[in-house]
């Protein structure tokens, strides 16, 4: 066996055997490394101000607004283009968030720690839909509920995993994934059994009765609570698989609104780069493709492990909702997945499509080899800042990054 | 058109856009008519005390106990033979119940209104796994909790149903087909879906937070919790289908443990039965066919309607509970469905079978015709009183129950 096979063995041997636990809540100041109030994390690769999109600079700005740094739009700009703001790929320091993906210094995170290895990894709380600052929204009811998740319901969910004992992610996710999750653009069922595991604590540790239902209204209320959980999840276990010599397989996808990113084992931190492409796929009443904002978000790290698109086959429900052409279509989508990738997690597993396993570990050379670019089902955000969510569809990595990663790759152990 | 078929249309039509509500908690003594303290509800057509099976037996000591008739086992048995008691079928008066299917005096029921219709249906609350009484057990943890569900559990859903409004169990029983329920042996995802929609009104109207958290850990602790809001909501659309003039639609199929019986439109409240069959299944651990009672409960009205063993192919996870052989067996028992039914339901689809819907209105001409018997997913009960339940698997409706309602059928209309 080759250098090379022995090392992406080893790659998805760990990708298969992390077993992710949501451990606690924490915030960023207090666990993320060379932290402080003017540095602002987000999705994707590095990027300048200059070059962010619209809603990438529309949450920026009220993340400087959140941390009260700025009272007004202007101040806020103002102090971006005075350099003193540090912006920073949230992928650097064990972070995930979806669409913007902003974390700023106050923020509260969700702890995922990867039983089997001992690495944690951190994401923030989903925000429920409508003006939200990962779709770029920036006013004051955005800011008012960011401050309540931090003060509020972060304290209590923090109260509540101390005395319930760490959530097994792994076992909600493959209850979840049996009950058609994909578990990037449908998490109602994993939002459901969530509810249904954290509830009788929640019953208990929070005192007060008005906080009580307020919180029991915002996590039941959302069906795509447990994004951000898996999120953290996904990157707690690809984080396992980092600067593994000779090995080809992608550590993270992720996109920033401009650019696609990935990181690759063998090639450490480094990210390959192409310009993100459009997703396809279904609008909500009164909006087109014209109001869409290219592809964003750390949320392809769902994707990197092996569920989202990847798992699109035993999420049938899903289609209609990301405007897959039929159920067939989408489990096509997934048997593609099983062509560029390693081999296929043995407790994933996919009861429609006989409980097979979900495709695990993203090797750049079968990508490159057969042309199939890794899929990716996504939420659309409108291309101007706050207005939201417009859609969801499909889009693919660009080949670029693969190609650009390969050579690389191929350089660095000598062949070109 | 015959006026058979018309008949069967129209019979299709209102059990299409039949749309039941869950409306309100309610005692059997307020709503069921000719009901005293010496009455009791079982499962299935009626049968005497000395043909019950032993599950059947010792639920009824169980019953008589809770009702405070007799203090002791022997009490219970003297009390029956004396004649002092009388049973009656729950489906003779708009009411089912899973397994023995107790319904007494001063339990509570889930009111199930049909809001195209008006008709109400009732069902009990599922008192979960383990020592239970629609097992057969009856010793004092069983009645304590039943005590608990009348007292404590019934009272706060009542106040959440009320202030919350009608649950739409359509809605909720469509989602939960879409997330891999068949909704008979898997309610995993309807009764995930229930506690979200029901949690944040418990939390206002239940003002005690003991009775809070015991409650919050009951109905989170169930994953067959949906299921008694099932039976009651497709009781609530079946019962509309009843004697429509040349109509062969089954409008019920029901087990006592000993016998099968069916209940077909234009023939009205006349059971067609046949012995029971023994369920072919997986067994839980320690226990084997030596160990189960022949099939038995009110819950084979969700094949009725059209879903449990109907919508198999909709719930491959149910597969490997039920003990099919594979997940195309699960979609075949579907497929076969429709070979007896009168069309599909056009609310109720299944993603995984391209969004078709539910085979709905089983027409005993067709059964008869083809040979195919209806198949109901199933728990087996240990044939000894109070064991609970000892594994899962599928089973037939007699084909015998069939012949002889065409044969009244015919009959009827003068054919024979």
């Amino acid at each position: 066996m080759t250098k090379i096979e022995q090392a992406n063995q080893e790659a998805f041997r760990r990708m298969d055997s992390g077993d992710p636990e949501w451990t606690g809540m924490v915030y960023a100041k207090d666990v993320l490394p060379d932290m402080d109030r003017y540095t602002i994390g987000h999705a994707g690769p590095p990027l300048a101000w200059e070059e962010m999109c619209g809603p990438m600079k529309g949450a920026v700005v009220g993340a400087i607004r959140y941390e009260g740094l700025a009272e007004t739009e202007e101040q806020a700009v103002a102090l971006v283009e005075s350099g003193k703001i540090r912006f920073r790929p949230n992928h650097n320091v064990a972070c995930v968030g979806p669409m913007t993906g902003m974390i700023t210094w106050s923020m509260p995170l969700f702890e995922v720690t990867n039983k089997t290895y001992g690495n944690v990894a951190y994401c923030t709380i989903n925000e429920g839909l409508g003006k939200v600052m990962r779709f770029g929204a920036n006013d004051d009811s955005v800011l008012a509920r960011l401050k309540w998740l931090e003060t509020v319901l972060a304290p209590a969910l923090q109260k509540a995993v101390q005395a319930h004992g760490p959530f097994n992610m792994k076992v909600l996710m493959s209850k979840a994934l049996a009950m058609g999750d994909e578990m990037h653009q449908r998490n109602i069922a994993g939002s459901s059994l969530f509810v249904r595991e954290v509830m009788p604590t929640l019953a208990r540790v929070v005192e007060d009765r008005t906080q009580l239902t307020e919180i029991t209204d915002f996590i039941t209320g959302n069906d795509q609570f447990f994004l951000n959980l898996v999120m953290a999840s996904c990157k707690a276990v690809c984080d396992t698989v980092k600067n593994i010599p000779y090995c080809t397989i992608v550590t993270a996808m992720s996109r920033n609104g401009t650019n696609f990113g990935i990181k690759v084992s063998a090639l450490g931190d480094e990210w390959f780069q192409a310009p993100v492409l459009m997703p396809e796929g279904l609008f909500f009443p009164g909006y087109g493709p014209q109001d869409a904002n290219p592809d964003m978000g750390d949320s392809a790290i769902t994707e990197t492990y092996g569920i989202g698109g990847f798992a699109m086959g035993s999420a049938p429900a899903v289609v209609r909702f990301v405007g897959a052409d039929s159920v067939q279509a989408a489990v096509n989508y997934t048997n593609d997945m099983y062509e560029i990738t390693q081999g296929r997690n043995t407790q994933l597993t996919m009861p429609n499509l006989d409980f097979q396993g979900t495709p695990t570990g993203i090797d750049i050379r079968k990508v490159v080899e057969t042309g199939i670019a890794p899929v990716i089902n996504t939420g659309m955000a409108h291309k101007k800042p706050g207005v939201g969510q417009v859609g969801a569809g499909i889009v693919r990595a660009p080949m670029d990054c693969f190609t650009q990663a390969l050579l690389a790759f191929a350089k660095s152990v000598g062949v070109v």
